[in-house]
């Protein structure tokens, strides 16, 4: 056969698998989303309709793949969360990272149309990380970084844009007011020149968005409780239709680093109880 | 800072580098593009504009990265070859091949509507690899692995779909039918069955395609001699517009095994006379 | 300087450290012993010369490492346990293991004129390998299976040896009567043709050796109650002199796979209570 | 079987393989030899006696590996130079890093008192690591830095100990004296104050050591014409006795920086024909 010859050169090729037992996180982060979002129009500083094409794609993907147990996104990043005794791809690494970034790409070029005015005017890519989380309280310590850096970036964010958009500041000028200051201090400033209360500004912003398999029950319980925590793609009627006990994969923006009661009420969700 | 106790959890990032010194090649391959060729209803064997889809891709992305020298197609599949001395990246692994893929993916969904009449059903996806190869003899080898490889799966292709589309057979007798020939058996059955002399077959779907940056004399002398190895994307007139020895991306469908003509005249793209 | 325009190829070194926050095994294993043992004449199935030298040589490397938390050993292999919070240099994992590796060889031919009579004909070697696991009981398993394996092999040593030493079978014959034979048959062929039952051989050839830091109660009760379980380089004397509640290396010869009494009585060796 | 429960946790096990097609060194370095020599009564700055323990191991590493080309070393480190096309132990990069790390370690006791008056007093430990090197330049270079380095080192040892041992000056001020001095300040240092013409010290120090396969009619010829250069084990006879173009492993204390004469006479040494 012609390319009998040539075929050694597979023996080059190496796999490396994730360490069994393991969460692991892939990660994917924007590439050069500054331009990207200005050449968009998007709104400063969240624009509804980009984090909403994002929790799209990131639903899709949990949707897909059975052992990924939670995602948690913010801005132009998302982090997909799979379960420590997860077999998918036989565990191989690359194989993993590069599936999951090119179908994030690919549903978000697609998906656009659907969630943006503005017509898509060129490209946008994604990079991506596998990082591995040998314990319990490493990946919850992930989860509740990612959380905290959405509340640091949205506090300054929130701030920096009052500033320009309302305060007359240039981005220099506002830049150089925020730089060095404590929570409390932005906090201020955002409610004594510009009467916001921080506290006011929407979950989806504060949080950011985790998606997750809830039960019907506890759906319907969020949307009459706390319905700005949730950003559910079906109706209530839909989702009373489901029969009880059934899961639907929706998209909170609720606290994730406390205890309770995201996980108490979501208890076995990284193999609470397995996991030694 | 609220995030400072959890951002210990960066500390189990791990990063790998490809060695220094080594050609490598990111091979993006599709991910379930039986069925996806089937709903876009693909030309068999094979489809013109999904294949000039994937080498408008593969031109943007030699474009965008000074140090890919060559990259080359088949079908749904595509090798990008870079330059022993790249320093992309800082040779990064996980962030070259993400990177890589995740602009492939999000220019073949960008483009598509430019390439193809059925409009997109579902966001296709690819996954992809990284080999490294420390010899200009390995990737040498690789490149003529792969065109080899072009070769054998067009031969059965091009003989299994006459069989199927003019032969009456349907695809299990067309199967048994080719089921262990030789290639020169092939060729008689396209010859005597169908009149089909392989060797007038296009060569873009005997060869593939290989996309690098090519002197304007060379392009010039290509398009008048042998026509149907090059599809330019640019005009005669266009190509002429350039200063003498300037360069433009384009893709042949040339032979890559054999060192004349191709290698002799291309004796330094992969660093022939730096090879220690 | 001379030397700065080779020093590049310093960055070739790749350094891989050792996941955080996972246990590890350093594992030793004798390098062509069946021949070692033959030409330096060890008693079969175990000779206690060799077995008290390898334990002298584990005692030396848990006492110089104080991360190394537990040793297992059997024949001429040896398991090095270290703890998951160990960050002993920096988990760089090939510095680790050719160390240990290293001093492992270099103190076996050191010792060596100490417990054996024949003179070391030539030099032993020893590999080695590193092994991370990630949750407790992953680690317990790992240090099951060693012991299991212990008793696996001394059981079928055991019987092989009596049917060639007593039983005037050759080791061919000897093989054969044993192929496939349950550990009960063994037991049975044992008792009935050599009047031996098993559980009254020596434990430090059932159970193998564990090397551990240990309190002077416990290893005071232990002389006391069950002697047969402890190889103590101290006399019971010099183990008195402790101060209360110090702690000395010993090796035991007892159960750890089942939690009582060994891992209740030594619940924190694994960092138990913060296994998350 | 008792242990098939816990059989599981050998799926834990990574494996690495160094990539096809490259040179790899394996280099060893002795841990904490500056107190090891202080305690064995080293002569400074250059013990024979141990220098000639570490080729006396070197070489017969060298001898029991058919692919270790060639060795280079000084003082106590040492690089085994292994051939492209190896696959000793399939290549796996741990098995081959421990074995030849134990074996030298295992070696260096086992012959100390052939070559060292001073019993050993503790058992000495030495790391090692795997460095590849995709190309003939770089292993090349690799060789070169190592002896480059073997000059500095000893150009600046030879200095600070005529200046401790002969001209009175404490390790302190002899080092303050030599703090950032060029090599021919430090020739002229030698030169003025001890009559030392460095160009005339032993080139076993200048050079350090190089283990290769040499043909009898090389050996025999250096053995004539420049004895300073080889340390051979045997005597002119025995060499003489060997068959014509038989090689022997022999060490040798000459330049191999340089092309000429020592690449050129072992041109095919690193495979220089098959470098792609």
């Amino acid at each position: 056969m012609a390319n009998t010859k040539y075929q050694y050169v597979r023996h080059f090729e190496q796999e490396e698998t994730i360490l069994l037992n393991t969460y692991f996180v892939v990660r994917i982060d924007g590439k050069g989303f500054h331009r990207f979002s200005d050449t968009h129009n998007f709104d400063k500083p969240n624009d509804l309709g980009a984090l909403s094409l994002m929790n799209k794609v990131a639903t899709e993907i949990v949707k897909s793949y059975g052992d990924c147990v939670l995602a948690i996104g913010e801005s132009d990043e998302y982090s997909f969360v799979f379960k420590r005794k997860t077999t998918l791809f036989n565990r191989r690494k690359t194989k993993i990272l590069t599936t999951i970034v090119s179908q994030f790409t690919s549903m978000y070029v697609f998906y656009w149309p659907q969630f943006m005015k503005t017509p898509l005017q060129y490209p946008p890519s994604f990079d991506g990380r596998i990082v591995i989380y040998p314990s319990l309280q490493n990946i919850r310590d992930y989860i509740s970084w990612r959380q905290a850096d959405t509340h640091i970036n949205n506090l300054y964010n929130t701030c920096f844009w009052a500033l320009v958009q309302r305060g007359n500041e240039t981005t220099t000028s506002a830049e150089k007011i925020l730089n060095g200051t404590l929570s409390s201090e932005k906090n201020e400033i955002l409610f004594s020149r510009f009467g916001i209360n921080y506290n006011n500004e929407p979950e989806v912003f504060k949080k950011g968005s985790i998606v997750i398999r809830e039960t019907k029950e506890r759906i319907l319980e969020r949307m009459e409780t706390k319905p700005a925590t949730i950003s559910c793609p079906f109706s209530k009627e839909e989702i009373e239709s489901l029969s009880d006990g059934a899961y639907e994969t929706v998209v909170l923006h609720c606290d994730v680093i406390r205890d309770k009661p995201f996980w108490e009420e979501h208890a076995t969700l990284l193999d609470l109880f397995v996991c030694l």
